[in-house]
């Protein structure tokens, strides 16, 4: 009997990047198969099938990759969210903590409209800090986060249960623990 | 008598981004809107629609953005091409000059098997380093670059005429003169 492979089958494990102790999940794998990237677009919007969304936001790099195709497939604009500098317009900004110090996430000032359903996506659920300073983001403009999805959750980093404190619906693919 | 809007029409510009006496050409205006996403989609697919393609290469990072669209919508494989230091497994990589100093852009060393039909996507054509980097590190591996497809192109700045004597067909979909 042949059994189909899985998204979590198509991701590479790269042990320490980008440092040492990091078991480094690796989406470019899942990407650069036709098969992989078809069922894993096809896999993040499935739970939402019943919804409605005006906009994708996807998270700096990675997520623009899956965020890009989904806003296609959805027939919605899309929403970059994107380290601090990298926009060009005026934004507003979300700082949040990383293991050591901070970081800043920024969203164009001008990116959503009041009541805008949004869709937020990235490949990989950590701490959920990211993930997080997104949402706000998103909110802040007005929109209104139908759902998180990601390919892959960390669940012992805690983001999950962040988010969903935060009263929003998180989706995955797979998840790997003891990470 | 009404007029569509064009995609050349979705883009902003916003002066003195990111330094003194450029002007920025600014995509995400065009990403944002549902009709201007779709639409840039399609017309960047327009040229191509009798070629057949294994992958879809895209320079990283707002390449990513329509590079997942096209890859989805293609249904074939996306593979980033990236900023040296940002892709986790093992890499070939070219340097490349910008205006002052110089760049390198990395892919993985198993992103294409020999003979693959790719094709290279990015928001923007301008000295055409970054693109031709791109390039050269899909070929060093054995693929086949069908074509180049970029939203916007700035001819004064040398990247068709540099990727066209490369051998390489190029398709934008808008371009801005006295850049």
């Amino acid at each position: 009997m042949s059994q189909k492979k899985t998204v979590r089958d198509y991701i590479r494990t790269i042990p320490d990047f980008p440092k040492p102790g990091i078991m480094f999940r690796d989406v470019t794998t899942l990407f650069a198969d036709p098969r992989g990237f078809r069922i894993c677009i096809d896999q993040l919007l499935d739970p939402f099938a019943d919804q409605r969304f005006d906009k994708v936001a996807a998270l700096e790099s990675r997520g623009f990759i899956m965020g890009g195709a989904i806003a296609h497939q959805l027939n919605v604009g899309f929403v970059p969210i994107r380290k601090k500098g990298k926009l060009p317009g005026a934004t507003i900004s979300e700082e949040y903590l990383l293991e050591y110090g901070e970081a800043t996430m920024e969203v164009h000032d001008n990116a959503f409209t009041p009541g805008e359903r949004v869709l937020l996506v990235d490949d990989l659920l950590a701490t959920g800090g990211t993930a997080g300073a997104g949402v706000k983001l998103c909110e802040r403009l007005g929109a209104r986060i139908v759902g998180c999805a990601f390919i892959i959750d960390l669940p012992d980093l805690g983001g999950r249960k962040r988010l969903e404190e935060m009263g929003l619906r998180v989706e995955s693919l797979c998840s790997f623990e003891g990470d």
